[in-house]
């Protein structure tokens, strides 16, 4: 469990990254590029719903470490993801009903860190991200997990409103966060249950939002619009907490 | 209300900032200068309670942005601080008893955001912080409070420990977090309360949490230490804002 996150660099390294069963976290591919190698890469990504962004030989060159990119640049993630079954196992063994927590694009690396280390402490089984657009394991998210990386396991789903389709056929209930939601204190949020937790600008997308059971509200006494998106997840995820031990 | 940190350089710009009234964060002066004018300097942030740090000539050419600092660089506030009066009256004017932050030495501008962001949703009165050691409003904390900063003010003390005191025979009760504390939904919470927040690595300092009235503990059920801070703060003031409300 290594914490680097590092670039791959060059044609073969990157579908060589692919095949050895690597998670890449995004890939960089020059605007234009057609050849052979290029068009297998693309078939690669797309088999493993790697997020591809088409940028400009000049951004490449800025992204380049090497000098040598050859059109082509795929960030690695830092850390091996798990399954969604890895977590319902560990609830399992720990003969609890499962606690997860499901993010829906959350962007900024020190939300995630944080948001896994609530996670651990208030004693879920582990963590779900969609495959694209947020955030992955960075070593930032590693950092400001302050470890908790090391203990809650984090699996990338690449549809997250289907994952939760299918855990509910697993007697999982579903609650997410929104203002216009019941008020968090009158809900039951005890048993099996997955919080999920909307992207820091946009709140939970409306997909995601439709397949939930219950919709949260946390109190908002003040001027602004919202609390900042791991404080969120800590007050929400502590209501559930609060519940469960009562 | 701008919100540009700014540093200002040169002797009399810095003596005249002192005398003006402007909140000045931190003051560096060259090891050994001793002359009249910086003794000047010397004499108005003792007088305004300023932290100063000795540095070498080499780190001053480093941190000044004029190159003409004459030995002399001040970090003046962003924002202009609030009295503990103004926020005593702001509850007064709501006629809610007084809410309260208090915040050992937080040093993270992101979390200090963070958290005057949750005392303006939870609907806290205030936020104090110690003038010395801890960051102050900062423009990455004026961004991270996503507005929160105009509406919740903020007003820095030179002794934490005093300022509880005082405020204790307002009547104010003071509540800090730690893990050897009680579990805070076990505790009374209601009326008249100010929230302690201890610093990000060592938690509340021991001459605070001897002036607080009652030490509550946030369920850890988790492999590693402690949340973020500005979770925790979150987690708190929620359980006081349930108890408020319940």
């Amino acid at each position: 469990m290594g914490y680097e996150e590092f670039t791959i660099e060059g044609r073969n390294a990157v579908i060589e990254a692919f095949r050895s069963g690597r998670t890449i976290d995004k890939l960089f591919l020059q605007d234009g590029c057609q050849d052979g190698p290029v068009m297998t890469i693309k078939r690669e990504a797309k088999k493993h719903d790697t997020l591809i962004k088409f940028v400009s030989k000049e951004r490449l060159d800025q992204l380049s470490e090497t000098g040598k990119h050859q059109g082509v640049i795929a960030y690695a993630a830092a850390y091996e993801y798990a399954e969604v079954e890895d977590i319902l196992a560990r609830a399992e063994e720990k003969g609890e009903p499962p606690f997860l927590f499901l993010l829906d694009n959350i962007e900024d690396p020190h939300n995630l860190g944080a948001i896994i280390r609530t996670a651990n402490l208030a004693g879920a089984h582990g963590v779900i991200i969609p495959k694209n657009r947020a955030v992955g394991l960075t070593a930032t998210v590693a950092r400001t997990s302050a470890g908790a990386l090391h203990y809650t396991p984090v699996a990338k789903v690449t549809n997250l409103a289907k994952t939760i389709e299918e855990l509910k056929d697993k007697g999982i209930w579903f609650v997410c966060a929104d203002m216009d939601g019941t008020r968090m204190y009158d809900l039951n949020l005890k048993g099996a249950i997955g919080l999920v937790i909307g992207n820091e600008g946009n709140g939970v997308g409306r997909l995601v939002k439709e397949k939930c059971d219950m919709v949260a509200s946390i109190p908002m006494k003040g001027d602004i619009d919202s609390l900042n998106a791991s404080v969120a997840a800590g007050v929400l995820a502590y209501e559930i907490v609060r519940q469960r031990c009562m």
